[in-house]
């Protein structure tokens, strides 16, 4: 739906590579980390999501000439303006797998490219990988809280704007079973669900009659929402009357839909009284401002919910709505680079570099990422990446490579895989990921180290630039 | 740039439509109204935005191909199919003008149209007007935190994916000056402003040379960054050398920028040291997570800070991050139609109604916007909308409707404005609003009221639905 242009960009992004371009230095190699600082939402990991996505943009990311006309007008040069007409990303990439469990201060990606370029994609690159990971993340916390539900992202309307068409398919790498999203999950290929909203049954005199209508068009696709007027005295008898009805005629209703009032409380006199109809199989699905935390106590309360729909707060990240993910210089002009800080947690790591998660020898998890220069294979000791005096040594380990090449030359590397494909991925690697890195009250910190030559490198650069 | 066709929509919109279709009873006049409950941010009014947008959207809304093959996957009936292939919105739209200030509980926007074209439509009209209101709203604060400083929309990095495209044209109707988004200020038409990242300088072994050639290649528009190593030991007095080099030969240093440490102190001590070397028209900007109550800190410190960019805060609308604006029926099937809802809060208003701001003879506004039925004219006694024991009474005042027909046969009426016209009614409105509606502590509240005629209806309909 969004062709997203090379002009998606910030205005600096443009200042900057002119001064490269009229210099000649624009074809100069350059390495950016992309990174984050903090987990969102106090989780205990994240989802990297939004790789495949920003690939595609980047694989036709040019200027369109009226944008170039525009650029023109605002004062850019003449040869400037040529050499963006012909603008595409010939760089290379190298990524942790989208649907990966991701943690902060180590790369997530890495692009390699003339600085020109490295620079133009800056803040698309930004703008698709802060979102969507913020998302599955807060996706795959609404998946741990219920384990076994059916979650149905709802949230289209009180997303930002066409950010929703992102924030559904991250969901459903997080974790989510279907959208309620029609445009995005044509085009990623998503389950879609929905019936029906008050509108509809308001818009009769009487309830029953409402559902009646409904269950006749839809009697295979039919679940009622039962509290536009009073849940337990009209909503569910009418919801029984009808569930009835399509017994009779060979069909079954799929469920009822709470959308205020108690949760819990309806949710368990609904199953209760439907169960004593005989109708064991009508589910009961809810909704209504949910998040992980309302979710994980209604379950706590073994609430009799086979379906939940999440909207606001899942698809704007509530309570955090950002993800602070950042593009730092770590190469250039055949030299490794960082940003000094007066605050040492900002500044940055130098060099081409490898990120490596350690396991012992049943590959299980050891719960540590190391960071090394790109050439180093071995590592067996792993400093904390803020403070000299934290040091952590492993024995009879293995390291697994986490960034690992997807474009070259500008062009994809790897067949794309389906969303189905990541979401497996995603839910294969929280899987292994051990349960006190996943709950919700001060999880289990998973460690992110740097390498002894990382260590050193960065030490010295620090050293020449106190200078 | 963003072709939102009519499958931007929430699935439940078609199978509801799909009943209406297939009892031929899709071409009942509907009623919806448009509104929110709650105003974000704590503040005493919101800046409805996105109206134009809409229009745009709704006057070419239509199913693609490709969408109604996937529709008929999923099991949609032949011949509903068949209607959506001809879908297009037809109805009318009354609306407040974008820019205006709103207020919870009133209508901002009353659709009516065909029952099954005003349900369509539903997801995308919330889509669009939230978010951008949510973002005119925070911007319009930030405004009036920095009344005469120059605010630049940083955000787009931080942005929820394509959202961006939308935060940034809302944040200009707030009162923002420009955007760093390109891709916005060419298709919105709005001044674009950015000039260089810590990566520029980084990727130089020397700070100097980096702004010396960066001030070669912009001379007329140099706005140096002098947080990279040291603020106030290396990047002020590098860019003081810079900036009598480009006096030297005829230009001036537009600025320097400031994006860590204590801004208060800092900005104070660089305009001394400025000022000390005749630089007095070099301008301080700042950024760094900023929003309304960090400048408004700055300001009431007198930091001398002329150009504030503001990112991520201003673009996710930090921190509620989404308006919950509603779309509830109002009329359907020649009757008026509400919403019970066990919290009356959350009940709804009857009938196509008219929304009168309330003022005096000299035109001033006296914080009230009273909601008629569509038929009235004068209204002396107003009522509050949940509370029947109270209510006010106003003498020899005017009434100001502001529910304007903007579509009709589903095409816009009027010119489209442009965005600085728009920004200009907004700022217009807003100056006309006492200061102790805008303050950020405990603002003035602006009542809303109902008519005595629609009370009336409202209770009848609720004493037969109670029955």
């Amino acid at each position: 739906m969004h062709k997203i242009t090379a002009s998606y960009t910030d205005l600096y992004q443009l200042t900057m590579a002119q001064v490269y371009f009229l210099k000649q230095e624009h074809e100069e190699v350059s390495v950016f980390d992309y990174f984050f600082r903090k987990l969102p939402f106090h989780s205990g990991y994240a989802i990297f999501s939004g790789l495949e996505v920003l690939i595609d943009i980047l694989e036709d990311f040019r200027f369109q000439p009226e944008e170039l006309d525009f650029l023109e007008k605002e004062g850019f040069h003449k040869d400037f303006i040529k050499y963006l007409a012909d603008f595409q990303f010939n760089g290379e990439i190298r990524s942790v797998q989208e649907g990966d469990l991701v943690f902060p201060t180590r790369p997530v990606l890495q692009v390699k490219a003339s600085i020109i370029e490295a620079q133009i994609i800056e803040t698309v690159l930004l703008n698709i990988l802060n979102f969507q990971t913020l998302i599955a993340t807060k996706a795959s916390r609404i998946r741990c809280a219920a384990p076994k539900a059916k979650l149905i992202d709802f949230g289209m309307r009180r997303a930002h704007a066409t950010g929703a068409y992102y924030a559904s398919r991250a969901a459903f790498i997080g974790g989510f079973d279907a959208t309620s999203n029609v445009k995005s999950a044509i085009d990623f290929d998503m389950p879609v669900s929905g019936t029906m909203a008050h509108a509809f049954i308001q818009s009769y005199d009487s309830e029953l009659t409402a559902f009646r209508d409904f269950a006749a068009v839809h009697p295979t696709n039919c679940v009622l929402l039962i509290d536009t007027y009073d849940t337990l005295k009209s909503g569910l008898p009418n919801a029984i009357t009808v569930a009835k009805e399509l017994k009779a005629k060979g069909y079954k209703l799929n469920g009822i839909r709470l959308d205020s009032g108690d949760l819990a409380y309806l949710s368990k006199k609904c199953r209760v009284l439907l169960d004593e109809e005989g109708l064991t199989d009508v589910k009961i699905a809810a909704s209504n401002q949910l998040d992980e935390h309302v979710i994980k106590s209604l379950n706590d309360q073994k609430a009799p919910i086979d379906v939940y729909g999440v909207g606001t707060n899942l698809v704007i990240g509530h309570p955090d709505a950002a993800l602070g993910g950042v593009y730092k210089l770590a190469y250039a002009y055949g030299k490794p680079r960082i940003k000094l800080s007066e605050n040492v947690l900002k500044s940055t790591l130098p060099s081409e570099k490898q990120v490596y998660r350690i396991r012992n020898q049943e590959n299980e998890l050891l719960g540590a990422d190391v960071v090394t220069q790109n050439a180093e294979t071995e590592v067996s000791k792993m400093h904390h990446p803020f403070d000299p005096t934290k040091s952590t040594t492993y024995h009879s380990h293995k390291l697994e490579p986490l960034l690992k090449p997807v474009m070259e030359n500008g062009k994809r590397l790897n067949p794309k895989p389906s969303l189905v494909q990541i979401k497996a991925y995603a839910a294969e690697r929280l899987n292994a990921l051990p349960e006190e890195y996943k709950r919700f009250a001060n999880p289990h910190i998973y460690k992110v180290g740097i390498s002894s030559q990382l260590l050193e490198t960065r030490e010295k650069l620090r050293a020449t630039l106190k200078k």
